[in-house]
């Protein structure tokens, strides 16, 4: 089974590929989110994995517009406690001048910075996979997951300095197929309304859900391309595109010309 | 008068602070949209300028993690259009090697950096006027406003670089103070659910919006810091806080023990 993901090597998103499908998967890393929708698309892999969604950043902008027009199905979701670690060449916090990482982790871990080393030089880079790969003195440190001291042979000097303890990703898994239907489903769909004034039109939109007694567990809007201040909206329900209660909203919607997109149907992971 | 935005000199917001106070105020940068909350917080500035949405990437995330518990007001909004340049010590663009640049301008330009530039490297920094400042050599070039090049005394290689001709960034005016009221109105409020399952309740949440009548323009969620999964409304209305509507929709829902903040009431630029 070969298995595409958000890399390089050492990415939060490898350490939830290796989470759900185990060590039997050809992990095979891609530079981006859109490279991994790709090989998806392609049939160059059986699977994909991308981050969705943070509890602490929120949506993950460029998977939600990609999933907008992609032929790829969301198969299954998987989530994650993201740990950062503070890593080096030396285990001496004392002398680390530099810190390489993604911006998002220097965000993520911004007061622990603050408090415990208020005069690092803040380098950003574009992984922390990279930033790792840079440390190459005493003096210079990377933020990052605990893979990260092994695969670039370095020493972890603290654990845990995110700020947040709640910091939690959900990653998608992406396929052509769908899954068999088993226990607690969800159904994720792309709403996009007909006029160019999305926003006003967004309660109509939820009608048809409300009158079939559908909960919505998730709602997010997206800038629509091309249209200045129109968007489309992302929605995770609960249920199953088999139940009636959901195929007849999703009639409401569509005689009222409005285009849904199901991007597929799976247990729910999130209130377990 | 004494307004504070988003920097460094150059920024986008800082020509969006000149169209919208003109040549008189006293422009003064800060490092972080927290620190331009942080200046009109504690009145060290009469205004403070950020920007809080972009028409191609969507939400600036931090703006509206900072408007749910600060004091300050949005007093205002303006918008202006993103023209991305190429920018160098040299007007030659066969000789570009390496191109500097924050992450959101190299995802803005992507299209026309793989047509033109396909072989340069790409080097990520924490703003584009930073890049800027780093070109030295005829072999590097930054991507960013046309205000660069008389600041840092740079070269105009090629103008409007930017994928999307329709980007445009909206940018709001903070104050302790609401204008006057005048023309066509705009209120923005953030809503908190009282419950974990806060997507759950977005019908209710928006129902007395409808029966009142109000036209929703806007709606954004945000995470809840503190409870996984759960999220924070913001909202844009239609009309005046002094309206009878608005005010019986913000009565029913804080019956409902919905938590309601009103953000401001202004003048609404996005429909003129």
């Amino acid at each position: 089974m070969r298995v595409s993901y958000l890399g390089p090597k050492g990415s939060f998103t490898q350490i939830a590929l290796t989470k759900y499908f185990g060590d039997d998967a050809d992990e095979i890393s891609q530079r981006s989110i859109g490279e991994v929708f790709n090989t998806v698309e392609k049939r160059m892999v059986d699977y994909g994995v991308v981050p969705i969604e943070n509890s602490f950043e929120g949506s993950i902008n460029n998977t939600h517009d990609l999933l907008i027009d992609s032929t790829v199905k969301i198969y299954d979701e998987i989530q994650i406690r993201i740990h950062q670690c503070l890593i080096s060449k030396t285990t001496e916090i004392n002398q680390i001048k530099k810190i390489y990482s993604h911006p998002q982790s220097f965000a993520q871990c911004q007061s622990w910075l603050k408090a415990n080393l208020p005069n690092a030089e803040l380098i950003p880079v574009f992984s922390n996979s990279e930033a790792a790969e840079t440390v190459s003195t005493d003096d210079e440190a990377c933020i990052g997951s605990l893979r990260l001291t092994k695969l670039y042979d370095l020493e972890l000097i603290k654990k845990d300095i995110e700020d947040s303890k709640e910091n939690t990703t959900r990653f998608v898994i992406l396929s052509h197929e769908q899954q068999e239907k088993k226990g607690h489903n969800k159904t994720s769909l792309v709403i996009t309304p007909p006029d160019s004034d999305a926003s006003g039109s967004l309660y109509n939109l939820l009608q048809p859900f409300a009158s079939e007694g559908i909960n919505l567990m998730r709602i997010e809007s997206r800038p629509f391309r091309g249209q200045l201040w129109s968007y489309v909206f992302f929605i995770d329900c609960e249920g199953s595109i088999e139940d009636s209660s959901i195929l007849n909203a999703i009639r409401t919607l569509k005689e009222q010309n409005i285009r849904v997109k199901i991007l597929g149907c799976y247990p729910s992971q999130q209130h377990p």
